[in-house]
């Protein structure tokens, strides 16, 4: 939610003391967590654009897909199970072909993961110049069910705490890098990089098995080092991570060394999982990623907050972190 | 919700039959309404773009309140009480100055109402063509309490009940077209004109208070024929109203007869709400517009569904009502 997004806005011009009958964890998460009335809900909202978030020429049953996707993904993060979403669309002008497409992606995931489209608006994007129009925007608001006084946060990784990482990281960007014709990779591999950018799999099952395990989670659509930055901020604790542990695909260990650190580290769009969870409780997180047929890989350790948020070493040595975490390496390659 | 907006996608290519653990009415009403676990929540979506919804120059701090304005009408239509909301923003480049006053047109509303901000996105909109971005882009997703079982809907208007609007209508489209330049309006009517366009005034307190009179009810965003055509479809059901008890403001009435039917009965964007209740309870109904210092007008009775769903009477003849309900007599003046 709030995280995603090129410029932080909603924190600096929308930040508000509470008020109002329903009240949430604040801002920062992935999701709101609502308290009403005996229940609680998850609710998160992500716009995206095409042109912005989507390649203008994106395959639209994969822009349906991939638009409620990362929502769910919001949903996963905070351990809910997905119930309703609700959708609004601004399009340059009807294409009955694009929509039937876009609706195909959008509907199959959302039967999969029982989570019913109760509501939308449709509306026209203006014209901008010489009759060209805006391209489609794609927003969507998701809503889930946690157990009561439930449900995770960036907030409550502690000192001690192990870090961990879902699935493997870096791949989506990997592939955007490859669609752009910067990068390359070995063509048997690209159909499973393309895969990973275009039909990102949200954690659901381990999201939800997490929420008497985890400490604290945020899923990777900034990049590894960014969202587990948020994570270190909103619990204000450092971490150490080792790079070598970094869980990286066959067809991005066939890449250099500068760019699978580039896409494992920095690039997003992932929607893996990376949480924390006590030591103690290792093996029950090796357990639940069986039991959710999901790769958990170790990759580091909360510390107690210093001047430095986050140290990734690799091998003996240590990788430069400058400009914070969202711009590690970029371009470098 | 669903019904506003230029072109009706979402009913077309992504209704479905229901699934999953929270269920609504269906599609067609301002709100869903969703029961989860002994509580019920209305949910109403609405996206507006700089350009389509609001002039291209529109003052920001305007554009803040209505475009949460719209939403919570939504709400006043199913008789909720506001409780939260969710903001995505697609903006071509960061603006301070415009964020800062859009936020305080929006928030000032959101705090009068109890309708607190808890989540939000934010997006950059593309380029389009020559280094020039899509217009601004607003999606909020509102939320509210119902009590258990209980919300107005478009559905349920039956044949003897009496058929109410709030407030006067047609005034913001009489603004929209004098800001266009096409209409004129006495200096001294004009700002008060604007401001009907401008802040419209989300009917919260009525919808609430009607929650056991009312039998069906809807917000005038598309114009009172339009609405009013979406209750007697959902309904099931005729009506025959009079234009002369249409209640319409001095400033409308200045006007010729042609552009004051065009404005009234067409013209959209007033965000009253147009109502029907058993005709036994019109002195209630007459007593909750004291209570909630709301002026309510009786404008006619629904009937038996025939082939003609809407007659509109003046004087001793018939209205025109041609083309549906929503080009009625447009352009003519």
């Amino acid at each position: 939610m709030t995280q995603r997004g090129e410029f932080q806005i909603i924190e600096q011009f929308f930040t508000h003391a509470p008020f109002g009958a329903w009240t949430s964890q604040g801002p920062g998460d992935d999701c709101a967590l609502i308290d009403i009335g005996g229940r609680r809900i998850a609710v998160t909202c992500d716009m995206a654009a095409l042109g912005t978030h989507f390649l203008p020429d994106a395959d639209p049953e994969d822009v349906g897909y991939k638009a409620l996707a990362v929502n769910l993904s919001d949903l996963a993060a905070a351990g809910a199970v997905p119930r309703a979403f609700f959708l609004s669309i601004g399009l340059p002008r009807r294409d009955d072909g694009w929509l039937a497409d876009f609706s195909r992606g959008m509907m199959a995931l959302a039967q999969s993961t029982g989570c019913a489209l109760l509501g939308g608006d449709t509306t026209r994007t203006p014209e901008v110049a010489d009759g060209r129009h805006s391209p489609a925007v794609i927003s969507i608001t998701a809503m889930g069910d946690l157990p009561e006084g439930k449900g995770l946060t960036r907030a409550g990784a502690k000192p001690g705490d192990d870090v961990w990482v879902s699935g493997t990281v870096g791949d989506a960007y990997a592939a955007l890098r490859c669609r752009q014709g910067h990068w390359d990779a070995m063509p048997d591999a690209l159909p499973q990089l393309y895969a990973r950018m275009d039909r990102p799999v949200p954690r659901l099952a381990l999201g939800q098995a997490l929420l008497d395990v985890a400490t604290a989670a945020a899923d990777v659509s900034d990049g590894l080092l960014a969202d587990l930055g948020h994570i270190l901020d909103r619990s204000g604790v450092s971490a150490e991570i080792d790079f070598d542990l970094v869980p990286r695909s066959t067809a991005l260990r066939s890449m250099t060394p500068l760019r699978q650190r580039e896409a494992a580290l920095s690039g997003g769009d992932d929607y893996e999982l990376v949480f924390t969870a006590p030591a103690e409780l290792a093996d029950r997180v090796r357990a639940i990623g069986v039991a959710t047929n999901t790769l958990v890989t170790r990759i580091g350790r909360i510390e107690k907050r210093t001047s430095t948020a986050l140290v990734v070493r690799s091998g003996e040595g240590l990788l430069p972190i400058t400009a914070g975490f969202d711009h590690f390496a970029a371009e470098e390659a």
